[in-house]
């Protein structure tokens, strides 16, 4: 057996006056509760407090971190009990079981090919903070955690509140399409549980013409809010209608998964037009394209009347991989970061509203380039605009260090906004928040020790990247 | 009172053994002269060598770095005295007053801002060194800041004159246009006074035909030189009729900030046709281009007659914020970087001229992926290719050693320039050239200490890049 | 004279605890035999064995690297020995003199422009281990080494077999055209020696449209094979043909040096027309990409039925200097880098065979910013593809950090395939390794260090790293 150990240095840097430092600072942070700003944890999981299914279920099924390395490897998906979608044309091999024991044991003889990625560090922080396990995970010990995971998923003490309530989550927010009738929120709320969970704005399937059944899915929003959202003034009261209605549930922000940060500022006639062409499914790419960017406008527009923060994710080629997605769907690891402009692109929304002080924008991206050439000096300049953290790929150790290493010197630290995990892996959250708790008290360390600003200020800065510009930013 | 003190040891690793070498290295190199052969400070100051007028019209209203961090955060420009542009159609609220102690106090209060910023470093410097001043600059300190820096500037020691000496400049370059008479340069060197301070030709207003007020530049151009500059061949003789009358100034260089570093070589009955187009104002945004991308080339065969060393500064994107540009115009925090493509754009003035040894072209970027992808590879191979150091918003500590660990595998030390500091912000230069070199001395004790080669080579090099490659490469 | 010694722990940080793990990781893998899957030797120096000529001729007349630094610096190419090409129109001033000694003192002068560059790592590797120097090169010191290394080219000793089996090298591959009749490769077989000299299947010369003389090789690799080139069908079966020959000859992969990544996956009919269109020589540039683009299909057809494994090195701007190609041919150090996207260009090739588990397409770049954006969420997701070591300007000790640092974290360490030389430079090869090597060593060691995984892992890690993984990959 091999000790599972989380070493109380970890991701500090060997120098052993920054790392002294560096643990100096974490301990000011390290049990600061934890804000989620923007993820996509399922709101059923802390409205119906069911336990988890199973091990494989929990860490394996959903979490295409891991899927997409070990189908790398040569692992089908269905041998990891991923289903296959409903309308497959072509059935899965070995679909309908599931067996998460042998799921497990996949995974557990592949666990060496997460050496040196994120995912091995969340991991074994769950493993050993939420089970208790003091082992690595090896084909040799697969069966020993799998009997301990199932043990534990039985108890009380790992149902979703209860871990909710462990994590020390002082809020987090979900993600939600404005078709959504948000009835697992209303349940959280109306059941005296005092989790604060709450809902964001995400408008792809109705602002994205290319959104698999668009016409459909706008149809719904018309008849939701009882607005004619086949004008563009119903459409976009409808938006208006759920927003409100987002808001009144708790929601404080909107997000935008485009797939470039392209934004446009037309006039109503133009706008008519390309919804009209978008629900007869007559787009061509390019004003699908346009559609989506005037609606990013739109969007920042109505956030300056009813104060939701903005967020706008771009530059993923999503479901590159079509034989994966026609058999198993969309998320399934097949995102592709793309190259992403955002000097050009975000100007006709810039033009409009980037100096407004009551509106935020919050800016991620997936290509790093962007971090010291375009958003660090966006950010820098426009009273609008906030940068996210690293997102996705680069939420990762190298990856955070880089954005700080890139983006602050431009941008400071107060036109950043802390962290976002941005997972659907409930069981990550505390240890990807201790990643960026460590990362960041490890560059405050750096600055520190060689001089670019004083100790009494890196820890004030602390707490404000562990938490409060989160909170302060999106308004929690 | 929280002090200020700069450390000794600023900007060094906290690594024992790398420190101490980077502290030898620099030790030899601190006191060196400042050759500042490209930058933006106004040869009046050293003409006149009136005081300087307050703490704020000296440090934050012509600090394009301070006033972008503060607008950012919520500060309109105007609360930064900030004037607007006399043509400026809104009048700006605030205007006409000037109060440089609300404006101080204004800074003051968020100077936090700039924790992590190369401002920070620069400004701590300059409090502490030109002034003296030794706690830190805080919302509590303000007004004791303000006291002491307004009774400097009363003193003659604090007169551009007897700065320029005291920052120890051997020579400095500021940057016109062809149609500046250059008279202060000609009564700083009919003063008698010492101090060297040379122009550069920057030929932007006569060049781009999208420069505001093209037609009307061109023809002055003509009338400060007798040629017809409607003629292709009259334009250029101007142009060289300017760079011998800037050469007879002092002058050694031209500078060009284009938007792209796109060039050509074309007939010249497609320049006449282009410069025709560009005199009436009808040219296309991509004949603009053209004409632009033809004068490269053309400056650079002119350079090989005259021996003026060529420097490119591409990739701005000049106003990217309408409204301040309506109100306040240029250089006022508004511009963003964008991505630069050299291997394409730079072949044609490349196919002519790259393989000139009698001709020294000094590239500059603000986009940092093409260090290790074009530049390095580029300067690496053409004899007349040299790389600028890290320029504007890459001029900063993590910038600096970005720009040294991916370029000079590829380029080596002696295909670079040393240091620019490209600045109109006369007090922050000593402490960029501080900077600079202490980055430098940083990285050259990494390479002794990680062996990669000789200590006595490290020594070598140091001056070099303080001090001395850039008076090689710019012929001072 | 001042020493030149090989430091033990050159390339490894200062900091001591990662040092002393680095020096221990080293230990265990510095003495494995080279593994060199992809490079450009020449088969003849193992089949003749003949003495190199002489040490220009060994060390610098055929090394771009060295060459291009010093051209950059103006000493012209024919200075150094590099002869113009047979049908150049202009002859070289010089040409048909021929002065080692005087090369060598020219290079000698200027070793120290190499200064933080790899290759006066990998030169003083050579000069250290292969010639026993232990002095610095300087111009003091030159006529003693061109004297001592002279005098080694004479003795038995230093003929390519015998360096050969000095450097430890279990296998290296070759690379050649599908027209070579690989008689060098026959010769070295038949010799009864032991080395283990592959070739690999290059076939840019008869895939690529632009490529010199296209019509006459296809023609010959019709000639050759007995097929009717001339036909789509022909053509393949012909490409099938030379790869079974190159497979009895030993190759187990296939190596596109192709302008971009593109691929496409068209119908017969489209691919006859464009094949008559290159063949009459008049493909437009779009026409002959496609082609290309094509191609790199079909080579990913045919791996998957003969199991060769395919490489793609793409992204150089190919004979950049049209003077320096006019006169003196290809592989003159004037081939740059550019942006290279991967996402879009792969789809049609990925789309067909991106799932195969029986197939690899190992993908190098010239463009850094793809490692973290690109290359690696796809080699993390697509079991076909694999990702190669950092190439060419980036087959340095920053480069090597840099693949390191962005790769592993989204790609882990198993879609990788440890490292290739890819030089033409034979003394150079174990040095590059050993590079690379240190600088595995050094990151995992860092990895250890900050505990983000266990020693017991690293001591895994290192010989795959510097072994194992390549000769995996490469099947050998």
């Amino acid at each position: 057996m091999i000790p599972l150990e989380l070493h109380p240095d970890r991701l500090f840097p060997s120098d052993p006056a920054t790392r002294s430092l560096a643990r100096s600072l974490y301990a000011t942070v390290q049990d600061l509760p934890i804000v989620s700003p923007h993820g996509h944890t399922d709101p059923q999981w802390f409205a119906d407090d069911a336990p988890f299914p199973d091990s494989s279920s929990l860490l394996i099924v959903p979490d295409h971190y891991v899927f997409r390395m070990l189908y790398s490897q040569g692992v089908g998906l269905d041998e990891l009990g991923v289903l296959p979608r409903p309308d497959a044309s072509v059935s899965a091999s070995g679909a309908g079981r599931h067996d998460p024991r042998a799921i497990w044991r996949t995974f557990a003889t592949r666990y060496h090919l997460f050496r040196g990625t994120p995912t091995r560090l969340w991991l074994d922080h769950a493993f050993n903070t939420v089970f208790g396990i003091d082992e690595r995970l090896t084909p040799e010990s697969a069966d020993r955690y799998f009997d301990r995971i199932e043990a534990c998923l039985q108890e009380p003490a790992f149902r979703p509140r209860a871990l909710f309530e462990r994590f020390n989550i002082e809020v987090i927010a979900t993600t939600e399409s404005p078709l959504d009738p948000l009835s697992h929120h209303r349940r959280i709320r109306e059941s005296g549980w005092k989790g604060r969970v709450l809902t964001a704005y995400r408008p792809d399937p109705v602002v994205d013409p290319q959104f698999e059944g668009f016409a459909g899915n706008v149809a719904q929003l018309g008849a939701l809010t009882g607005e004619d959202t086949a004008t563009w003034g119903g459409y976009l009261a409808a938006h208006r209608a759920r927003r409100a209605f987002f808001r009144a549930m708790g929601a404080t922000s909107t997000d935008h998964g485009h797939p470039t940060a392209r934004t446009l500022d037309l006039g109503a006639a133009e706008c008519q037009r390309l919804l009209d062409r978008a629900l007869r499914g007559s787009v061509t790419a390019e004003e699908a394209e346009s559609f989506r960017a005037q609606m990013l406008t739109e969007m920042a527009r109505m956030s300056l009347d009813d104060g939701l923060v903005m967020q706008i994710h771009p530059g993923s080629f999503r479901n590159h991989n079509p034989q994966v997605h026609a058999r198993f769907g969309r998320d399934k690891g097949a995102d592709i970061p793309m190259r992403t402009d955002y000097v050009g692109a975000l100007k006709p929304l810039l033009d409009r509203y980037g100096n407004e002080r009551d509106f935020t924008l919050i800016l991620f991206t997936l290509d790093e380039t962007t971090y010291a050439r375009e958003l660090a000096p966006l950010a820098g300049h426009y009273p609008a605009l906030r940068l996210g953290p690293p997102w996705w790929f680069h939420d990762s150790y190298q990856g955070m260090l880089r954005f700080l290493e890139q983006a602050i010197e431009t941008a400071g630290f107060y036109n950043t906004v802390g962290f976002n995990d941005d997972t659907r892996a409930f069981l990550s959250i505390p240890a990807r928040h201790d990643v960026w708790r460590r990362v960041a008290c490890r560059f405050l360390a750096t600055c520190v020790v060689e001089h670019r600003f004083g100790e009494d200020e890196a820890f004030e800065l602390a707490p404000l990247l562990a938490r409060d510009l989160a909170k302060a930013a999106y308004k929690l």
